[in-house]
């Protein structure tokens, strides 16, 4: 059998533990798909007193992560500290820059320095790999990156944060509020205590910076993700939605866009409404699911376990025995010196369908208010539902669907709309996830 | 920019031209992401006279497609023309005999002469690649080989046949019977003049034993394959299973099976029950799946395009782009010398939930005649449905799902029943698939 690849772990949460019982579990397997065995040298975390879930004992221990890269018994660091700057960063660049491959889990730091540590890797020849930090276990990265390298995409897009699947899949389920189910969330560990991260769409917005990069050849651009969460849905969006003949996704979207000074890119983050019969709409719970439409493969899905320690733990360690087998390919698919600068599309240019929902005032007038701003700005109404007294305090729900149109003019109606003391709330809009 | 890959062209049917016009289309992209443009230096095809749907005059045409691994100027052959034997199989074994690196898409070659041709091609150190020889679009074998390589896998099974697919979704859809909707298929270019192959499992069963071989490390051994195809079926049994809450696919399905002697491997194609929760139950039309259940990773399901000229030559330049990175490891995962030789299991250890379907003589006595026909057997009986009169001469159907039980108990219950004159037509036995 050849030489091992010698293994530092920086960071021993419930990933890093995955990670340590995965080599030790399927150790022969692995070796034997590899060429060579899988060694873990050496070990690191912020706080060594911890008590951990696996035996340690058997592992060197360093204090320090940032020279993990440099001792000499050390291939590769795996990075699993998570943050996009701080300790992780520092053991990132050291190990690259001791001319270490780094495998990594951590999608904050390559949604924000990515491409940095990418021409990093690539001027030192070593192997940047971070399959684990977009939707878990599901080697997505591996899919757009190689197994569907022979096509120009028209789209990329999915479901790409479990948290806020399973409170849109558990509200769909039991007629519950956002607040209710995110609580249970929290209770049963699938939320954080502090859950914007996920809610607000951060997380997915960083998983979709990374694809969209690797996808269509740009350089990563975190900043240009148009980003909204969930946390204003309400039940009874999910109700109208569900009478419609949809179901409410989070969905993370990227595709090409052209504006006449050149291509751009669009990249969104935003609850969609998703018909019954798209696969995405049978996601459910803490489920991930990336759609890539190329342009000769036709649509292709990926779907699995979007976190959790097992699931991550298979990603980073395929990566492992990538390198093991001696991958080391640009990051990005094609060298950071070669990816272009997409500015980001111009949203108002984009058409399609869309659900606005209002919550205003009871009182008459307030839906000729409404209909009329829709019509002065070009949109034209699919339908239109008002529910009856049901909202507390006088307030009254109106959900509109559109017909296929531009987002400008929806942007318009919205504007006209601007100010009106009809409007208890900000209007809410969702896109609608076209076929 | 580097050298490009030079590359032969075998075959140039509707995938041949596929390819041709991916790699006319993309050669820019393709080039940026592999690092070296693919070239095609040199066509050959069975008939030079045929009319194609793509300009050949820029590409040289050679007769004889055996010696295109020997010209000098070809890196790698493309075999496109088909077929388990003949011209295909002498093309292959020539052009990895010549040094030179394979790619295929053909699956019933590989089904059958797989291990002889990966045992040469690993002699020689050159690629062999077959991605697109299952699940069409799908880079499921790559998704296996290496996305999930982490993995001991628990199950791996899917939907790996389109023209099935399309006719039981169609039955499904429609209420039509299997011959009326197979004569549509045929008319529309989904199912072939002959489609044994299609209908029967056979083109099922070989892209099963090449998964299974993969994901289990084991002797591809197709004629271990327990195949049943999708004939018998009636538009009756989707009915009644679509009353029990499944759908019907034909489901190829391979995982570990162990017995007093050591380790087997259970492969089995067969039309299965299909819950309306599972995902595979959403897959319609031609659409292919592959569900791989790794020790880590949890469910992952991959889904896509089964067929068709561009899915087909999304795979088929996959691999090249591998090759031209420098991917050229094991075709099977690991050297086909560490390959196990793993015996078929004894699906009569097996347990599960079946669904049974006995076409009856219409006269008093035939329900009690089976009932202690399973009595006997020890099968527990969940749930037992019999139609009217409404089967045409007399005939009756009595359809049954059991409870959780060994299949052999299934098998003997039919044994007992052999011969009896109550049954007008041989019972058909469906496995109900379990999460």
């Amino acid at each position: 059998m050849a030489e091992p690849l010698r293994i530092a772990l920086a960071g021993l949460g419930t990933v890093g533990a995955g990670v340590i019982r995965l080599i030790e579990t399927n150790a022969a397997l692995i070796a034997r798909r590899a060429g060579r065995p899988l060694e873990i040298v050496a070990i690191s975390a912020r706080d060594r007193s911890k008590k951990r879930s696996v035996d340690l004992s058997r592992y060197a221990w360093e204090d320090d992560m940032v020279i993990l890269g440099e001792k000499p018994e050390v291939d590769v660091v795996v990075e699993l500290v998570g943050g996009a700057d701080g300790p992780a960063l520092a053991c990132a660049r050291a190990t690259i820059e001791a001319g270490k491959a780094l495998v990594t889990a951590n999608k904050a730091m390559i949604a924000h320095h990515g491409l940095e540590l990418a021409t990093k890797a690539e001027a030192a020849k070593v192997a940047l790999k971070f399959e684990a930090a977009v939707a878990g276990g599901i080697p997505v990265i591996k899919g757009l990156r190689e197994g569907a390298a022979a096509n120009a995409f028209e789209r990329v897009y999915g479901i790409l944060n479990g948290t806020c699947n399973f409170i849109l899949s558990t509200m769909e389920d039991t007629g519950r509020d956002f607040a209710d189910v995110l609580a249970e969330a929290q209770a049963r560990g699938y939320a954080e205590a502090d859950p914007a991260f996920d809610i607000e769409g951060t997380d997915a917005a960083h998983k979709l910076a990374i694809l969209a990069a690797i996808a269509f050849g740009a350089k990563l651009d975190f900043a240009a993700v148009d980003t909204a969460g969930i946390s204003r849905l309400r039940a009874a969006d999910i109700a109208q939605a569900d009478s419609l003949g949809y179901v409410i996704r989070l969905i993370g979207m990227a595709e090409p866009g052209h504006a006449a000074d050149g291509p751009r890119l669009f990249q969104r983050v935003q609850p969609h409404l998703v018909p019954f019969d798209h696969p995405l709409a049978h996601v459910d719970g803490a489920t991930n699911a990336v759609v890539a439409e190329g342009n000769f493969s036709g649509r292709l899905l990926f779907q699995g376990a979007g976190a959790g320690d097992g699931p991550t733990a298979s990603a980073v360690v395929a990566d492992l025995i990538d390198i093991a087998r001696g991958e080391i390919g640009a990051p990005f698919s094609v060298p950071v010196a070669e990816l272009e600068t997409l500015p980001p599309a111009l949203t108002g240019n984009r058409t399609g369908r869309a659900y606005i929902r209002f919550i205003v005032a009871d009182r008459p007038g307030v839906l000729a208010e409404l209909t009329a701003a829709m019509r002065d700005a070009g949109v034209s109404i699919e339908s239109l539902i008002q529910k009856g007294r049901s909202e507390a305090g006088g307030e009254v729900m109106v959900a509109m669907v559109t017909h296929e149109g531009p987002e400008s003019a929806v942007s318009e109606a919205l504007r006209l709309l601007d100010g009106s003391p009809s409007l208890i709330r900000p209007p809410l809009v969702m896109q609608i996830l076209g076929a």
